[in-house]
């Protein structure tokens, strides 16, 4: 099969064997992959890892022998892999496995390949009623709705995402219906306006910006979530919480953040790392029509056409960049 | 105008002249209400209510000196008026202000009459794409969405919704944004499949069952909702609930409720009462269509036929009785 490696700082498509896959894994035909920031940070060295990239896909299962009738069904996966006998594998939370293999990210090969293998236990069948270029976003998207299930937010309580961003969009899009007053920041009027054609408030930030100068301007916040991507994202994120307020941090960027702990603990913050979240939630909510992420979509490339797809994935102010397998 | 009066156990239309409408309120023409249990409780005595009732409508303002740019508008309205100096009217939640009134209820004359007075700072636009049959439901969707405001539920709890009158389908269609695998328990096939065509799992309950068997059969649950609008149902919701779960309690029955204290004391559980909700959340869910209340209407009666339309909605079995002044 064709599959993407990176080599150094280049991203080059070479001939593979198939995944090896286990009596109780699947393999799959990968049918559409998404390209996510954290791809660009593999590459810059975050995990140490080498092997096939890509965490964001939908695909056709091609065999299962311990589940042939998932033969020929469309699905999607919880990327992280557990041992399925520690702890956190018996409390049906894999994504803290001291053993866990994560698609593309850490010890398993992932889907910016013409197929990949997962264990049956991580799939999920996507609705008919979805093009395949929605479920795909079923990762990114239940990472977004990990905020919620991480922090009980009210619809009175005023909540800020700051990045505009796919992911940022997806959680301001995702966070709008417990919170319809909720504002997103960022950088780029035509990403702010993704997110307003579903009824989200949005505000451009301009770069350079003093904190204490939009602090003024936007007020303070009972929970800020920072998505910016950058490193400097979370020192605003604590300057616009209000005292007891909690900031939930997305951002993995592998640059270090300046931030004042003396802050945290003046305001008596609450700071929260978020990950991966619920794939079966976040397919209820595609599949429901509750969020419409096709506008997210920058552009779709085939996969013959990866190496373009990769570059515009990396431009400044670029949405979900999609590469198509079928 | 033309009003309804409760006189003893009789439910008559009288004339009486227009509400006073002071300096910071807004006289509104009714469009539309709805009837709801609680209006049959107050007849039965709850509240020792003497007036107008009527709390679930959606109306045209007619004058409001304060805002003149209101007359004209289509509201809906948060019910609780609360007096606007005490601790909690400045912490912004009247509803547990302790000279409040409430529209319908409690000291102010309500909506079913052609005329009604509320506030200024009660009334909530709606928005122009919703039909009136659809926003008269903001106060009731309003209510059923507070369990998610009181209670932090996640994608994973096991969450049972115990009721199939338009409350429990309203609040399972509320929490099935957050709780996808939430399942709807009812006594009538016809009004669970108006949750199911919208996604719930329904499951029937045959009247008289004994909690231990349907505990048997469906297992246990993180959080329960009683919304049965019924006097025992309030045990089953106990025992349904697992150890150290939450029981939120919706039935303002009158009757007193048979329940052993020592179940929730052994089992650790923790009970929640819940009223009133957040109106503007609603209109967000109804704005965005997120929740489809249409199929919840069971007929809609023009004020001429009040009478008829009181009768229809005691019948066992009913959903939403609307009546329409336009």
């Amino acid at each position: 099969m064709k599959a993407v490696l990176f080599q150094g700082e280049k991203v080059t498509v070479v001939e593979k064997p198939l995944p090896p896959a286990g009596r109780d894994e699947a393999l799959i035909r990968t049918a559409m992959a998404g390209i996510c920031s954290t791809d660009r940070e593999l590459l810059a060295g975050y995990h140490d890892f080498a092997g096939i990239p890509g965490h964001e896909f939908v695909g056709t299962v091609v065999r299962a022998p311990a589940r042939p009738e998932l033969v020929g069904r469309r699905v999607i996966a919880d990327i992280n892999c557990g041992c399925g006998i520690c702890t956190w594998c018996l409390a049906g939370d894999p994504r803290h496995c001291p053993e866990r293999t994560t698609l593309g990210i850490r010890g398993r090969d992932g889907a910016f390949a013409e197929y990949l293998s997962m264990p049956l236990r991580n799939l999920h069948l996507t609705d008919e009623s979805l093009a395949t270029e929605e479920a795909v976003f079923a990762e990114p998207l239940a990472a977004a709705l990990e905020v919620g299930q991480q922090v009980h937010l009210k619809s009175r309580d005023r909540v800020v995402v700051l990045g505009d961003g796919t992911l940022g969009i997806l959680i301001a899009l995702s966070l709008r219906l417990a919170c319809p007053r909720l504002l997103l920041c960022g950088r780029y009027p035509e990403k702010l306006r993704v997110a307003e054609a579903q009824g989200v408030e949005t505000r451009l930030l301009e770069p350079g910006g003093a904190p204490a100068d939009i602090c003024r301007e936007l007020g303070y916040f009972g929970a800020v979530v920072e998505a910016t991507g950058q490193a400097d994202g979370l020192a605003l994120a604590i300057e616009l919480a209000r005292p007891e307020g909690t900031v939930v941090v997305k951002t993995t960027s592998h640059e270090p953040s300046a931030i004042s702990v003396a802050r945290i603990v003046v305001k008596e913050l609450t700071i929260i790392g978020s990950r991966c979240g619920d794939p079966e939630l976040a397919l209820s909510f595609l599949k429901n029509r509750w969020i419409d992420v096709k506008p997210l979509i920058e552009a779709i490339y085939p996969f013959a056409h990866f190496d373009e797809a990769w570059h515009h994935a990396g431009r400044r102010g670029t949405l979900k960049v999609l590469v198509s397998f079928e």
